[in-house]
């Protein structure tokens, strides 16, 4: 069969997830440019300030030698309509003389969008809505970005078919299998962030930290900032890896009691933040809206990956701040009413009432099974 | 690309699992014949008892006015070589004429064996082991009956991502999607029998039976056996749906001293049947592979489906008893430490000492994720 539109889609988008862990907070973008019924050139959004997908996928025709006039250019997102870090794509198709643009969804910048409008207006046919709500999905962490002023929160899993992270002993050495923990590693290095609860602190003593392959793509990125919700502050001088590695990296999130402790005073000299939240507005916990957002605003955190434990997991998919699931299911049972759940603390009485997701992946790793998920219910 | 080897093969399968419900305890199994490189006619082994696949196949052809001779033959399992109700498929391939034979894998069955062997020495080709795991896989619940003296026995599961079947004050309406809920009539009209524990059956008084829509192919497959794994029999006169409608399609599986109780008695009269059980070598519980057997001598239960709770099901896994995990995820998460586990009852404080399984198949049914898995080590 000849490919359609959505074959050529679903290659722009494969393209624009090699963006990930590059390019935030810019959108990943892939993009294509089809003639004669076959794809002549590839581009994606490849670094933050670097040119768009568009442009990539222009310069791959010029350097195959490929004219890409009377062409038809497939695009994960709209090309954008003004001047930021690079001239306007919908101006650069244009001048292109590419005669079809085919949009996966339209872009929710305001200032950025309208490329569609414009390019229709000066007579290239345009196409929108192909793959639509893949694209969107592939956007997902940029709309959050452009309207919550929070980072995207990714709460990442490795759990027993039974839901459980540990053993009743606390043993979780491993749950899952290898391909899967450098899985983990590439979400580490793809995250601005990596965020933990005080009981995982002080179980796991965890260092955060991504360690790949030194072929991996992103093997070289940055370290991820930690950061540790608690109200039992460490003491300055604690055996912990966070501490002692790299303080000046450390965010801890506490109540406002803590943070004005003598201990919070410690910490603080050693280079760790200490920022005290306010109580949540249903009086359970603390505000983790506060201190996401201040995350964003101080400390330039984009993507967050939440790794436990069950309590902070539960407390954000209840607060409505988990923006993603992904949870590694081993192919291993426990049936140990007794071991540690991936998600506790909260009261559900009806099944009605269970927080609501939908499935967006299923894929193999290794010997697990990787699923993902979105909230059920999110504004757009 | 041109369709290779392995491609007709997979249509082979597909084509096989037609047979899931009908054919037991024959193995389900498919096949396909190629001219030209194409598929000229396909077959599966329909009813028990009725023609083989390969049969199926060449009156396929007949119907279709194409000659079989000079093809090749695909089938998932080896050509039977022995009269037993029908004709050796192995000389029926010879006498069609059929140049080449594609084998799945090589039937386990000591006395049906040895097609491929005949085949080759009368000079046809011969190639076995083409999606030779899928084909094994295929017939697994035929092995079991072949080698293990009693039924397949499937566990299946509706659970939250999470790992919980029902909130802590019970509710479990409804874990999984309508779709899931098909599914799942649809395997318990495709088994002989449906299995629970004591405490689903005083929670839940479940029918255990299916209903499916007029137009599905296993809608009017008889009812599956009602079977309960309890210690603490019911009354004769309980309100229990499985007592009033259908007590005579009822075995409760019980200690020997309930088992000759008065109440075992009074049961007895009503038409169940009730059969005590040893004590499992382990000394907890009761003796199931016991029980198991029993059921596959004197009801002809060959395929077992286990609906829980979630004690039994990890006494079948953990008594190495469960040839089958069928896991429905549904997109929600409870995050309560006291919602219904789906596996409890052991005691694991190791996680190198969980129940080790391997996933064979994952999909998506409805707005839930389907799982399929078998035990990771399992003697064939």
């Amino acid at each position: 069969m000849a490919p359609v539109d959505a074959d050529f889609m679903a290659r722009a988008l494969e393209l624009a997830e090699r963006g990930r862990g590059f390019v935030m907070p810019n959108p990943r973008v892939g993009a294509v440019l089809v003639r004669d019924g076959g794809i002549v050139a590839e581009g994606w959004h490849k670094v933050f300030g670097g040119p768009h997908a568009e442009v990539e996928c222009l310069h791959d025709a010029e350097r195959k030698g490929v004219s890409p006039a009377g062409g038809t250019m497939y695009v994960t997102l709209e090309p954008c309509n003004h001047f930021g870090k690079t001239p306007p794509c919908s101006r650069t198709l244009l001048d292109a003389g590419i005669a079809r643009v085919v949009v996966g969804c339209l872009d929710p910048n305001p200032v950025a969008g309208g490329g569609a409008a414009l390019l229709r207006q000066e007579g290239v046919e345009v196409t929108v809505g192909v793959l639509e709500s893949q694209c969107r999905e592939a956007v997902a962490d940029f709309i959050t970005w452009q309207t919550m002023g929070r980072p995207y929160v990714t709460v990442k899993l490795a759990m027993t078919l039974d839901g459980r992270i540990a053993t009743r002993t606390g043993d979780a050495a491993w749950v899952s299998c290898e391909a899967s923990r450098e899985r983990v590693h590439a979400m580490r290095a793809a995250s601005s962030a990596v965020l933990v609860g005080g009981g995982t602190l002080r179980a796991d003593n965890p260092r955060l930290s991504h360690r790949l392959p030194e072929n991996h793509p992103l093997a070289h990125n940055p370290q991820p900032l930690g950061v540790v919700v608690t109200r039992r502050l460490p003491d300055a001088d604690a055996q912990l890896a966070l501490l002692k590695d790299r303080p000046t990296r450390l965010v801890i999130l506490t109540d406002a009691k803590a943070a004005a402790s003598p201990v919070a005073t410690q910490l603080e000299k050693a280079g760790v933040r200490v920022w005290g939240l306010p109580r949540a507005a249903n009086g359970e916990g603390l505000d983790l809206a506060a201190g996401l957002a201040r995350l964003r605003q101080e400390a330039r955190v984009f993507a967050l990956l939440c790794e436990g434990g069950g309590e902070l997991a539960a407390s954000l998919l209840g607060q409505g701040l988990a923006d993603e699931l992904v949870i590694f299911y081993a192919p291993k049972v426990l049936g140990d009413a007794a071991a540690v759940p991936g998600f506790s603390g909260l009261t559900v009485p009806r099944m009605a009432d269970a927080a609501q997701l939908r499935f967006t992946s299923m894929e193999s790793v290794g010997t697990d099974v990787m699923v993902r998920l979105r909230p059920a219910q999110r504004p757009e």
